[in-house]
């Protein structure tokens, strides 16, 4: 009796909780401690001390009516808008006010909330693989078509010449996500200058608007001093949406914004639609504590060090047992070529050493595997000689 | 360039703006004290003491990887459903696991979860005049088509004569509000037991299921002693959605849950697809803070005193100044028949005496007005003068 779609979907996913069933069996088998979950990008690193103060501040400090009544705009509260638009007007020398922000259920809520301002059933959508699956399911909620750029295997950075090739009178829309979940892969201001260009030209060619998501749930995660470029700057019709998962480690509590500035064509329209869109899709309003939140945290962000920790540790361990690995820069991610060509065999391979990672073929990119590092250092520590062991298995320290 | 759908919503709420924009002006003009805005359901009332009491303990009881975390399953926390679950189980004589409970962002996140897992394309939704007009656009986010039945103007409960004949092979669910927004009117056992008949008889009559959809969001919120039936005693295929926006007073918050019986047609799918629905609409699932702060406040309820004194204070002040009003007995809202036929009119000359309300005809019902006496109480008193003098204005003392 559920909708067609849904069917399909509640089939594809079982994969996913079979996956986390898994994980539960083999920790009660062999004690949590010998199994080494690297399948979720679920943060480890507790929220910075200063979002417990908030809070405590907060539920202090602020009549109850305000702290958790609806906001008088869908869009948020007026003074946490301004804040998180002074906030990036200090870091990247824009000129937002709290009039192009909209606060959203995160990442995930942000980017329903902007393709279903957008959106006319057909519209495409493009992505560069391998990229996050939702963003499939994303479009397709509003009847879109995601178009999937097949992936740079050298540099995993967007494929451009064939991105030119995939544009049309239907791309209604272009999505990033840098850094990149699941490569870890931060994209250059090189990139990001030479796609804006062909945006532009094909704006030009097909006179239509190609609007830029730039999905930035990880911007605060980048390593080696590497710098992810601010896109508002790069392209005129770009559309930023930010959470504060990763940089405050808050998934679980649903916040983050959209940024839709200006200068965007037919701006005004999209922040009318964006507002009304957070109201019919059922968010109403991002969870207005949480706005309070994070609107008193704006200069936190989570212990970078114990990510980088981690990743190093990992990269060496993994490089040195022989694997091939794309070196991660950014989010926490670290993607490594499987030994052999069906990378499902590889993920059912690790499983007997009781390492749990994501096939590639989950973000459109088979022969590679995930590995979420968001995870105990003593889990990477300790997953490394089974890691070796398992290197030996496809002799790969010949 | 935004999608044709939304670009007639952003005109069409364009109203609400208004009438928002209108209270500022006037407070701004006259004072806050002489604006009489009763035109939002944003309750008053700040959340019990104890909400405040246990947002204290989690932070300082709860590892705040766990607490701010996503949940393991996007359905939430399996010890707060287990505990919802529990507490309906005593408050209704049911038998419910956690498994059957889905926490969602609100009611209307919930809403939007349960059709999303439902409808296919041209699906009929059936909703009973007056309700809350956003229910339209729930199911055209999902290309089902709502079917409104007209409103009984005597009872204003459910006009089931009306309602039979619109039940074809294309109804997939159907709605109810109970207590009603925007009359305040509680269904009863009797209409209930009669609404389940047709439904059993229109199930077998073309072999379909039809699911009875109870939107909760005031069910605590009921005067006089008046009981509000619990649906699933009564027809099978009932899924029940709730949300603490009224009860704990945290509109802003977005916490609700999703009741899907074992009971109802293909009940693994459903919950299965409203798991995977909350997802990728980008809920992914309820805020977890909130999720902690309702299990430890199943108890607790907003003091319904003052909602009472408003109603019987609106209420006799109303009816002795002429005004002809549908007896509330739940929710925050009073239903008022226009003196005029349009009750447009009414609206605009109420708003000469500082006094806002909302037009039927935002609810389906023309003729009518809601005003929503969530207000302070001191509102309530000094706006009687004023209903008094615009209903001279109309001779309703003749």
């Amino acid at each position: 009796m559920i909708s067609t779609k849904m069917k399909k979907m509640v089939e594809g996913s079982s994969a996913i909780r079979a996956m986390f069933e898994e994980g539960n069996r083999l920790a009660k088998l062999y004690g949590p401690e010998n199994v080494f979950d690297f399948s979720l990008g679920n943060p480890n690193v507790p929220a910075p001390v200063g979002v417990k103060k908030a809070i405590s501040e907060i539920i202090e400090e602020t009549d109850p009516i305000y702290l958790h009544g609806y906001t008088s705009s869908n869009s948020g509260y007026p003074a946490v808008r301004a804040a998180v638009a002074e906030s990036l007007n200090r870091r990247f020398e824009t000129e937002f006010t709290g009039d192009n922000i909209v606060m959203t259920v995160g990442a995930a809520g942000g980017l329903n909330v902007i393709l279903k301002a957008l959106l006319n059933p057909g519209d495409e959508v493009i992505a560069f693989a391998p990229y996050f699956v939702e963003y499939r399911s994303y479009a397709d909620n509003y009847d879109g078509i995601l178009v999937e750029v097949l992936p740079d295997r050298e540099t995993f950075s967007p494929n451009l010449n064939a991105f030119e090739k995939l544009i049309s009178n239907k791309t209604k829309a272009v999505i990033i996500n840098n850094p990149n979940n699941p490569t870890g892969v931060v994209y250059s201001e090189k990139t990001i200058k030479d796609l804006a260009k062909i945006l532009e030209d094909k704006q030009k060619e097909f006179g239509t608007s190609i609007y830029l998501i730039s999905d930035e749930p990880y911007r605060e995660l980048a390593y080696d001093g590497v710098v992810v470029p601010w896109l508002t700057h790069y392209y005129r019709n770009t559309i930023v949406g930010y959470s504060y998962s990763k940089s405050l480690s808050l998934p679980g509590e649903r916040i983050g914004y959209l940024v839709i500035p200006d200068e965007v064509d037919d701006s005004e329209d999209l922040k009318g639609a964006a507002n009304v869109a957070n109201r019919i899709l059922g968010f109403v309003n991002a969870p207005t504590l949480q706005q309070l939140i994070v609107s008193k945290c704006l200069d936190e962000k989570t212990d970078l060090s114990y990510y980088d920790r981690n990743r190093k540790t990992l990269l060496a361990g993994l490089t040195d047992a022989g694997f091939s690995v794309v070196k991660p820069q950014g989010a926490f991610y670290l993607f490594l070529k499987s030994p052999v060509e069906d990378e499902r065999e590889f993920v059912a391979a690790a499983k007997k050493y009781n390492i749990l990672i994501v096939s590639g073929r989950s973000f459109a990119c088979p022969g590679y595997v995930r590995i979420a590092y968001c995870v105990a250092y003593e889990t990477i520590v300790n997953s490394l000689p089974k890691f070796a062991e398992l290197a030996t298995e496809y002799n790969l320290h010949q």
